[in-house]
């Protein structure tokens, strides 16, 4: 029953200075004192879509629905505040199956600060259907955007592309901490997480800016499980064509003024290594440029379907 | 597809001071200026629990997911700013649902000033789920909750209640302007939305206030569709029974100082009744009050069962 999931949620989760009231309210109430400027994003996870219930542990479920929803925060830059939880679930093994969720969701919520603030769990005869919304601060320096990308912007990468699907889909780490540093260190003029394909997000954001980019194919960095993906399905797919498209990578793609970007590349300052992997042009659309000779670049990765 | 969505919506969302960004980022951006704590509410509406898509109007649908977590907002006294829209469309006609449902939700945010301000667009093989997520500003009052009702507050209510299932369930109208005009015009100890029915939601505000209440039964007001369906379903359930336990009123239980609530219903200040249906008590628990004898009042309404 609903109540006793709140019952055992007070039990489990720490009072936290963003939220006086703690849960159990018609809304969760937020500190937004100093705070001028906001980030808020929902993200929906379904059973048979972007997980398999019937073979993932449940905490890896939880896990990742939430470190996939910081990397939107980490997308713009914002400090995580709070986050609110609502649960489709179905109505045998409900209970278990929420409590398992906010294990997998607690420790990732207490190393970001993130309060588990509210949430809404509701039980019917579908499928588990997982939708977080997290509150973020803006930093002083503004939100990063899809939308600031200038031709002879740099296309900078956190990480490597490629093979997620091997497990790093529910592993990886959100890119909060490298943004807040990247963000207030150097100048960065637009940013998105890479949630459904390097090629396909970085079409989203020159679409934003009203520009386009020029990778430099042979400079992405390509994980390693895109290579062992490429043999393992031997399909004539190669691991670039992984890196491109796979989604589920969680990275950042920024644009860096140029001299910026040089900075950023020979500092370093992150644990994950920093690539640039083209610019930004004039000419719309996605271009590859291959031992100096540009083609067009398909924008490829998940996109949901209907019609 | 979800581009065609967004392209589609932005067509459709007027700009809004509080979002300077409009949609299709990774987050939504929310100025903050001037607000010192907001309320965060998530509701979770699901095809076959809240609603059959087979025998209504998703336009319906979608108004009422808006409503409905309106009314959270206004048991919290906030006033409405953002909202964002997470979907879980069936693959075949998910478009046109979409659209559907999101023209009736726009009428509704725009009659209560809300900025559409992003959400997250998915399909897959189950049925139909709509995650809406609001943020509200509190105002200088500070927020509504369930915890302050005090022994000798008078339980104040608004409107009529029972029989919702006969249409006014999609129909209601989220008592926003009712809570504000209360919260800034009287001192206002608690309140709570009837969600899930009136007894079982004033037992909710009991649980969270520590304290009890009895209800003098004759009071309560009786909506005409408690009577309707009472004698359509003729299964010697009465009227007041609809009344204490159908949900979906969407009406707000307030718990009001005694001189506050005597002033409060003399000057009668909303196009809605104000009706006082009895009192807060020291001893726990809820009591029906009859001819000036008091019994238990069972606690009844809608919950979600899961085990």
């Amino acid at each position: 029953m609903e109540s006793a999931l709140i019952a055992e949620l007070r039990r489990r989760i720490a009072p936290h200075p963003s939220v006086p009231l703690g849960i159990g309210d018609d809304a969760a109430v937020l500190r937004m004192a100093g705070i001028g400027e906001c980030a808020v994003t929902v993200d929906m996870l379904m059973d048979g879509v972007d997980f398999r219930l019937g073979d993932t542990d449940p905490r890896r479920v939880g896990r990742k629905a939430l470190a996939a929803n910081l990397s939107d925060l980490a997308a713009m830059a914002a400090r995580p505040m709070a986050g609110l939880v609502a649960l489709a679930l179905p109505r045998v093994g409900g209970l278990d199956l929420a409590v398992a969720l906010y294990e997998g969701m607690l420790p990732l919520a207490s190393q970001y600060g993130l309060a588990i603030a509210g949430g809404d769990t509701n039980s019917w005869d579908g499928p588990l259907a997982v939708s977080i919304t997290l509150v973020g601060a803006v930093t002083s320096r503004g939100p990063l955007t899809r939308r600031g990308a200038r031709p002879g912007d740099r296309i900078v990468v956190t990480g490597a592309f490629g093979g997620s699907l091997l497990g790093r889909h529910f592993e990886f780490e959100p890119r909060i901490d490298e943004a807040l540093l990247l963000a207030e260190r150097y100048t960065l003029h637009a940013g998105i997480d890479v949630s459904d394909g390097l090629s396909i997000d970085l079409g989203r954001l020159c679409q934003e800016s009203g520009c386009g980019a020029e990778v430099e194919v042979a400079w992405i960095p390509i994980h390693d499980d895109a290579h062992r993906l490429a043999e393992r399905l031997a399909d004539g797919s190669t691991p670039l064509d992984h890196a491109l498209a796979d989604g589920e990578d969680f990275e950042l793609v920024l644009a860096v003024p140029p001299e910026e970007a040089d900075r950023m590349l020979a500092e370093q300052p992150l644990a994950v290594p920093l690539t640039a992997i083209g610019r930004f042009v004039d000419r719309p659309g996605l271009w590859r440029v291959e031992e100096g000779i540009a083609g067009p670049l398909a924008a490829r990765g998940y996109e949901h379907h209907f019609t």
